[in-house]
């Protein structure tokens, strides 16, 4: 059993690769736009800043070059209280980029990367202080890392098992990217990893893609939960809500909220971030419904973060939908 | 009887406090934002600007410093006919500001104002030149004013009563403002400021929320028609459109129209322009007509000022929505 | 029989005129814009910037002043593959501007002509390098140059007469404008321009202020296509789609794509290059199917030019809209 | 001699066009800007402007289409309280438009006028309401107006004459615009024109380009003022501040002022507008003064309005420069 | 003799308002614009910012409401790394705003404040942690604070007596607002407070306008530190450079670095934690070069933070101007 | 003897690196903006630009990624009439990205690559289809392309030697980027690869830094032209000018002309432009006169294109700066 008590120095450790986010405005194409939105996005980063929003203590550790794009990156995260200090500065390397092209659909939302070679794709175990394991309640990792490199891959590892050895309540977000691996790639290095964690999120397209699961979510999430032997597993379903089945087998679900769409970019990494406030109080069914509030909330909100704090869950929560004017 | 003859000097006199408005642009946060866009609002002064772009002689009064911001407020207001000549200008004070978060549902649209110890609210009844009254075929006020402070409370009192000497038709929109003050307080000041009006606007939730006046449409404006002893009135039912009781008690409606909103604030303004341009000809069913399309047209309209002219409404009043493009 | 073999030096031909646009951002009404957003557009060059992005070999004629808002409008033209190198440059004369106020409904779209007296509404037939038409595969043609000038309208004929004797593909879009001239002036003058040509494109609104057509798609596409012995008819129905009769009296309908209208200015332009792109391949359902396809795709794109590539069309003509994030 | 006394109803007449102006900015040039930021420009409206905000009571009189254009030149000037209700307005015609291109030396700021066929050009006499000249202490004219047509020319020798007639002192600036007519042109129309004015503003570039008066400042004022027999002769030097020789003969100089210059257009007609605030007091050297202090502001200022204030005036007269930080 | 030595946890603690900055973009006047840019100021915490960034353990204190525009002033500090968490929070008060119009000469810089009844005006000595004071090298104040509120002077008074008796050194910038109080009430309340600190700022103006010192630099600087009994005297002179009277009597003197503004606002602040930080390694000389440095690079970034790191310092230090491209 | 007689088909033939180019508006650091400015800009392309706008046939040759970025620089530099149709499409690879953080002194201009890895930087001698080389008059290349890759080392030696093969003239232009490559590696490479040039381009800057060139600048250009045995030798003297020794030993000089830097980006590759123009006339002295007035209108433009046309050089060339108003 993990120690998830509060007295530890952290409540949450994540380690991942951040990026700049480059948009064009007014859903203009690339090729038109003259000036570039820019964000900063990665989804572990995202979630860390939704966990420290809501009160919690997160450290975020990455690789990043000493120049102003790598401290771009960590000014913005620590406005929102994450914990920076841990961060592994290089001389050489670069920040990953990525284009967002925003169109309304038929066009739909278009992804280009350009972050082969960055900074944190080459991260060793040897850069990161293992002893941080310990300190934090919860880890938090994602498959993206995974898909990032060999040396990632191996880095995950290492933290996974550390996690196990000392007790750190272990979260994993198998978040598939098409652009990074293949669904092969992807499964099979995710088979080993993902056994008897604590918490796995996956979305029902990823477990369909990933790991072949298809039919209805209660008996997706059943076979999930038992092939990878997880504590809590959660199961976004996009305009269907979500469902997590906790360690005792106990279903929970959410409704969906009713939103438009600004900017949908990082509304898993807020579901999670919500979801793992609860998580922390063992709080299963708040954490559901937290995270499907946030999620709904970050759908409103220009970029990746989930600029949301407590008080805006608390009239979602209560059923207030806020579409009037408070003044 | 009130004198509605067209030969004074001004077909409307109003009073009120009008605020420097901060927006982010894009659905942002206030926390993410590093540009605001800049309007002015005011709820008579908006009312003022689509009564002059409707052709009627609109005289507005307030009290500003002589900085640049009090000039930019009348500079606006002038450029669209409003005479401002009777501003009551000081060498201290502020201009008040009012910050407007406007994000989709589940976010919804928050006001923070910072209007504390503004100019306005200092004002007094001897800054008032009391002859203008008589100068106006109608003085419209509103329950913002009010809550402003205890000299404007004066001030809105000393104005009605000679409004009522003179025989100048009273108009009032109750405007409640949750972050001015309570129902209760409201309640008990507009109990007798409201009594005997020719004209008083309320909505749907007003009358539940500070006069407690529950149920169907119709019934909350008989109620409070009897309730006030006025002449018509006039109660706004949001996605319901609008309802007036006149003063023979015959009953108009109007069905709201769809609209896709890119600014709400100031909708219910340019409803009470709209209406008053009918009322002052003496056709409340017009009225009604209008002021829905007022306010239909205002939230396609950023700012919250009713940038509409008369060529803007007669689409609409003849029931052609103007979805296409006219080239 | 047209000669429409790939082996002329051109695929389509095209002239006419094309502006400044200038719009105010975000929804404002012109009144309140301090910066208008800069665009080009006309109508044939839209086409052409379609055609030309799908791979055909297009060469767009017009008559320009050798000043920056000339040089502008061919620079842009020529990012896109369009041959502009048959423009003719004069000393004298303006490029044409149109202002276009973007309301959502009831408010909608205005557009503000400012282009009496362009360069290109005094082009004359002798300022055309008449061998120009036996290169290209198709001339497409529209009813704005004809509503241009009388020059303009000898200019129309004589290029269509030419076509006709060398044989080039005689393709032309009504595309009536309310602004330019009357439905009786249109009329009258597309009589007989229109006869025989090899496709025709019309609105169903268009077939009924110009021609009085009214009645069920079929019928009037029928009818029109008998009364101006059109080889294939192109009848476009905004909401409800597109239909074509071919050269062999088959009928061929397309269902509209349901979108987010970002910008809708340039939509029919863009369905005529997708359609003559499947019609230069002798594949009217194709380019029906294209057609709608582009429109749709054009309503998500700021702008009057289709920013579309062949790519992006791919997923709509598999049924796959993208609505999703491709990551 | 011509009656200055306050009485009249306006203290300055003029009458002129207005046009909309469109420049890129940050100094790109116009192929490549995506926006156009939206001023309005006029020398004569610059002017009343300028008088108006120094508190004088200024008509600004001019022929414009009813139209969104149109209704921002009057709603703009409307805010600087110029006094708009004689504008004539008709269903046809355009307001013309100049897109500036400004760029640093050895580039330098490159006008391109689109006002061909304005509204205002095509004004007649008849359409001009003659009794307001008798109203006004000052009619204050430009070559401009005389460049634009020959409707304009005759409107002008009207309003001159109809002012001789009246006793209202005749103001009249030269304002030469190579890109409107020849030097020769403007000599002819001028030389009779700007016979026996009260005041006649020149620069010494136009004293030199259209009435080949060349040499020492003074010696080309004394020959201008005894050519035209004007009253005032006001002679702009550029860098070199300006001069003017009065009724007496008696000649005034002023430095000029240090600046750096954000935008120059507009700068001749705000010194126009400070010279006449003296003028009509009856003091020449404030005049002088007040116009190069008036220019100079003006310099830093975007924009063609002189948004100038008395108080932004005093620290320039009294030798103060506020290069400092005023907090 | 005070404690510098680095063991305690914060190099400097300071305690001050800092504010929202509205700010027209390019050059415009208040009146005319239509965004406004946000930064945050103070000069506390301008200074904090620069100190930070330079590798300092700082820690800010103000009061704030728990608003949107107060968490905006905290995340902005933090995300520099500066310790806001002892920063007082409360329900009710607002965040004051100042308005900055920014023209070149002769126009000048103009500060609007709008700053009266802020929260931080409203603190009061009992929610200071006083224990934070030993707690930290040095203490920085200024006297924007003492001009504040009589509650603030109190404050300022009791921090400053706390740091004398833990030997927390005592840093003190005088920074006279004319527009917050008059020469007599400040130099009436500074002159107690100032005594015996261990170092004063002041600039030349101040030390004229406040306090009477006239005459040649190195004579104010003399007799301001005999008048205090300071330990060491920063005199800033403006386009002069700056120079120090050490505690030892020694003169040191920076000439000023030429330098092109951009934004002036906060080149003082950041003088001071570039002065700061040599101090605290015991090294007036230095302190008095990166104070210079730091000004220097202050103005030439867009905002009131000194956005500098020690990087962008080193060239200035060793004499390379960088007005070349490094690529 | 080279063969620049005008029958072949381009004039210039060009090779090299265009990237993304992004940079913080308004004199921001990156770190504070939240929109970045996107241009285009490689050393070759920015040349083959101004070449075009002049009049020349030019075709540039790169290898680019089939996505957003790749198509936009081919458009853009498509607009400005260069032939791009034998560019390397590649379906992986990347653009490279520059940032350029855009200070005036003391911070100056800093420019962080983010290019390794291209797609150019991968391309090999068999991917460029070498009978282009005798299709152009002239072959024009860069110091930064050897410093990508040895790859594209080799391709620049094979590109040369066929030059010479076929009698194409050969340009080169040092162009050292020191955060690209050491002193001694691009001394080595050059050594060999600038033997026999045509036309050698290099800074005084480079000659020191690079060949360890000192002293004046004739006899600089002297031992150059000597070492490398080149036809003519262009040295450029930054705010001295430029000289050139051509193949008959004759020295032409230029002055610098005086400007405003909006942009410095690119300043060099408009002097290669300007001086190739002349030098394809045979008309060095010609040359050396537009390269300086290239370079000197391209400082007044952002970007790193030199936006410029003939009619744009000519008040230059005849000594007419144009610092007024052309109106």
């Amino acid at each position: 059993m993990s120690d998830r008590t509060p007295h530890r120095e952290y409540d949450v450790l994540t380690l991942g690769e951040t990026m700049i986010r480059l948009s064009p405005p007014h859903h203009q194409r690339l090729e038109q736009a003259s000036v570039l939105n820019l964000h900063i996005g990665g989804s572990e980063s995202n979630t860390a800043v939704g966990l420290s929003r809501l009160g919690l203590r997160v450290a975020w550790v990455s690789r990043l070059p000493d120049n102003p794009l790598g401290r771009r990156v960590v000014q913005e995260l620590r406005s929102h209280g994450v914990d920076v200090s841990h961060v592994v500065w290089c001389r050489e390397g670069r920040v990953g980029v990525y284009f967002v092209e925003y169109g309304p659909g038929p066009r739909g939302i278009n992804v280009l990367y350009d972050r082969a070679g960055s900074a944190m794709s080459q991260m060793t175990p040897a850069e990161f202080d293992l002893s941080l394991v310990a300190r934090a309640r919860l880890l938090h990792l994602t498959g993206i890392t995974v898909a990032l490199s060999e040396r990632c891959q191996q880095l995950v590892a290492t933290l996974l098992e550390e996690a196990r050895r000392v007790g750190t309540a272990r979260s994993f977000d198998v978040n598939y990217r098409g652009k990074l691996w293949s669904p092969q790639a992807a499964c099979s290095a995710l088979e080993t990893l993902c056994q008897e964690l604590d918490v796995l999120f996956i979305t029902q397209d990823d477990a369909r893609i990933v790991f072949g699961c298809d039919g209805d979510a209660e008996q997706v999430a059943r076979t999930l939960k038992q092939r990878f032997q997880v504590g809590t597993l959660v199961l976004t379903l996009g305009a269907e809500g979500a469902m997590a089945i906790d360690a005792s087998g106990q279903v929970h679900t959410a409704a969906p909220i009713e939103t438009v769409a600004i900017d949908r970019l990082g509304a898993g990494d807020a579901f999670s971030a919500g979801f793992l406030f609860g998580y922390l109080q063992d709080d299963v069914a708040l954490g559901i419904e937290l995270g499907t509030s946030m999620a709904a909330l970050k759908y409103t909100i220009p970029g990746d973060l989930p600029l949301v704090d407590l008080a805006d869950l608390e009239p979602l929560i209560h059923g207030q939908e806020s579409s009037g004017i408070r003044r």
